[in-house]
């Protein structure tokens, strides 16, 4: 996806992280309020920006304006709930070990731990999210929590959608009085300037959203550096749903009118979206089918991201409805338009799916996969043959979870965040969230990218021995002038 | 160093992790009063094993009696550290977020965030800690505190010290009616079969203690693997310590008799050893250099732990000292026997060390490079010129730190424990204590080998959403019966 903007070269990304490694040392000096009133400034000036965003963004990406207001509100929200993080303090998981000079047979030192930044963040927004997981999205927000300066390379997809939000952040800098490279903004569309981007020696570490290709390559570039960095990929998921056989009897059309609604929404183009049902088969299951077809069928086609979207949505759908067993239970027939998608549910055995490693694959956009099993046994054989997960999700009765004890116990091996009759699509940004999982869900499971745990990315552990009171950062002296919850000889205090 | 132990094959370590797998399960069911009970019954089985025990080690690493009945004494008590964390419950970190049915335009759905043990975890023990860092050392008691089994590749360099452990884990699975392989013992001498411990499917973690060389080859094996997987390696540190102006001058002799007693301590064969020394040159300085020099002269080789790390040693020291511009300062002049360590401490000027990488590397042993730099802005660059290391120590007076604040500040970037007036060897397993560090201190630096939060190394968040309360984990059910501190709706609560 060309756009007009300059590719930067590789000497002007290590200069760009050159100074981003400078603008460290200075951001480090800057105090709690005066980076929590960054963030919120930068909020305000999104918003500033008013309708001209959210026009330049569906221009950009054909998302709708109403999506796109609701995005922006996430977004801004993110940024102001890592300022009011950053005021409450006790994410530093302050913890102090005081000395026992008189212990026998040597004395005990005084320690005292605190969590802080990396250093210079290199983020790589998503196409599908031009706000929440771009620019000043939630990597980008949880980065400067943490008190690392970051690098966008903006997704060539919106690259003007990203300039914009740039400049908001621009005048936030200015206004707040921060290191004017606190921030810093590259335009590429080569793996070569991704690769510079990892590579460069004062890359911290680094955040991505998109494709499996496009992390794992990351990975690859940190995992060849003399000193690997970490690398934050949050890839491919299928989401599987899995529907118990009590509740698909008895809430048949209910079932099928919300998973039509969850395949198709905003085209599909969602991480979470739900791209594999599991089932035991029925005629329950078959009346579901029948449901879900209906639902599907009325649908109205939209137009997905842009053009290489939509070409990898024809292709990677019809290669999975050209295999042996998989049958079309119903494919919109509506006449697609210039890049619009045409939703798509397909059935196949277990036993089929199992057999071919392709239909494992996800197929990014309204596309949906029934797996019809013989069995809880099959059932259970196909969920564990499936990679790691962002979620996972079960629908059922009481009665469906006291049945299939074992295929519950499966699920949290699986994925991330497990869901308990509800859709995968929709990540509430909250304390509690997972959105991360096992590979290639993400290339850290121990990791979220939403809530307020992602600052954990970009930070490590430092312990000061025998440090005198006054010289300590704030959150470990002595008074506990942050009034934070600190964990002091092993309890939690304030 | 080969041994009697018969090598496991490729298939043989393939089958080992199949158990190891098949043991997680099991495992997962056991309570939290089971597994604090099997923690502590390993702790009183290697107790039982007696001085037969200590005698078995000190013939095959050389250590002293006196030293490795610390070093059990710290093995069982962390071991019984991670039984009291486990009965005290918060470190899964449970966070609730409750439901808003009424929020608009969509209800908030309730979610619920706790860490889950990652799977089957390879440990690697060190030739150095044959109890500590070894077969029950910190790895293993935190994997399985974490809830994961475990597989130990014994080092060969104690590899009957490693059984004897082993035989007292076996003893404990058994009178606490663990599944069996809930930990297994190989043996192993070849890249070959560290390859195939990373690169099975079933191996869900790493972790490593030893060479820079050995835990980079193992990051290596898991990022070639299909699915790459967390590997933690604590590997070389060369841990600065700077001398400043005002305690040079006013503590000379305390100084020289705390370091030539921390450089020789356990004949240096600690990761945590001084191995590099900073200090602007001075008259004070090279008083101070008289006083160590006669303390090192004044202390009696010994055996290190094995031939291969005296070869490497003679080799490394040598190759040091070999350097143009390198002088030595003092090195014990009694004829060494076998495989004894001479004492060495060398002198260079800050110019030569900046230009020369050789004098980077780590030396392990005894020995000890001090940099005498012109000015304090030579000696920050020289401190930045070092990679990332476990620690960091600061020798001075109140007044010192106030002349040298912007040295001082530049210490966090540098390392993972940061010390003021003391020695690095010594690591308290406290909840404050980080080891670990910058690369190539450790291949992450957002984790710490020893203390209550090497866990996290093993563990990974997995959120809940509308799940019903009863089939919730007993940590996020709506009446806390753990009793565990809790976030819930953004407080602290217990």
């Amino acid at each position: 996806m060309p756009n007009h903007f300059k590719e930067a070269s590789i000497d002007e990304i290590n200069q760009v992280m050159q100074r981003s490694h400078a603008a460290f040392e200075l951001f480090q000096k800057k105090s709690i309020e005066e980076k929590s009133i960054f963030l919120d400034t930068i909020a305000n000036e999104i918003e500033a920006l008013g309708d001209a965003l959210l026009q330049k963004a569906a221009e950009e990406t054909n998302l709708p304006i109403g999506r796109l207001t609701g995005e922006r509100a996430r977004t801004t929200g993110q940024l102001r709930m890592f300022a009011t993080m950053l005021r409450e303090g006790s994410w530093v998981e302050a913890t102090i070990d005081t000395a026992i000079p008189e212990r026998t047979p040597l004395p005990k030192p005084d320690l005292r731990k605190m969590l802080i930044p990396l250093g210079p963040i290199v983020v790589f927004g998503a196409s599908n999210f031009p706000f929440a997981y771009s620019t000043a999205g939630g990597d980008t927000a949880s980065a400067l929590a943490a008190g690392c300066p970051v690098v966008v390379k903006a997704h060539p997809a919106h690259a003007e959608t990203s300039e914009m939000v740039y400049s908001a952040i621009k005048k936030a800098i200015a206004f707040c009085n921060m290191p004017a490279d606190v921030f810093q903004h590259v335009h590429g569309t080569s793996f070569e300037s991704g690769k510079a981007l990892v590579q460069a020696s004062h890359t911290a570490a680094v955040g991505f959203t998109g494709s499996t290709l496009g992390g794992k390559a990351l990975f690859d570039y940190s995992a060849q550096r003399k000193n690997p960095i970490p690398v934050f990929s949050e890839m491919g998921s299928i989401n599987p749903v899995i529907f118990l056989p009590d509740t698909l009897q008895k809430n048949t059309a209910d079932l099928a009118a919300q998973y039509s609604g969850s395949i198709t929404l905003g085209m599909g183009q969602f991480c979470t979206n739900p791209g594999l049902m599991l089932a035991i088969d029925s005629p329950a299951l078959r009346d579901f089918l029948d449901h879900l077809s209906t639902g599907i069928e009325t649908v109205q086609p939209a137009k997905m991201l842009h053009q290489g979207i939509h070409t990898a949505y024809v292709k990677k759908s019809h290669d999975a409805l050209e295999q042996k067993g998989v049958t079309v239970v119903q494919q919109a027939t509506t006449v697609a338009h210039d890049i619009e998608a045409l939703p798509t549910v397909a059935l196949v055995s277990g036993e089929t799916f199992l057999a071919n490693p392709l239909l494992h694959e996800e197929v990014f956009g309204p596309y949906s996969l029934m797996v019809a099993c013989q069995d809880e046994d099959e059932l259970i054989t196909v969920l564990k043959s499936v990679s790691g997960q962002l979620t996972t999700t079960v629908m059922g009765t009481i009665q469906d979870l006291t049945d299939h004890q074992q295929l519950v116990e499966t699920l949290p091996s699986i994925a991330g965040r497990i869901l308990f009759n509800g859709v995968p699509t929709g990540v509430e940004v909250c304390a509690s969230m997972v959105h991360g999982g096992p590979y290639p869900a993400s290339t850290d499971s121990r990791f979220t990218a939403v809530g307020i745990n992602a600052v954990k990315r970009w930070i490590r552990p430092v312990c000061y021995q025998n440090w005198p009171d006054s010289l300590l950062p704030l959150a470990l002296q002595d008074a506990n002038p942050l009034h934070i919850w600190r964990l002091v000889d092993n309890e939690w205090k304030k």
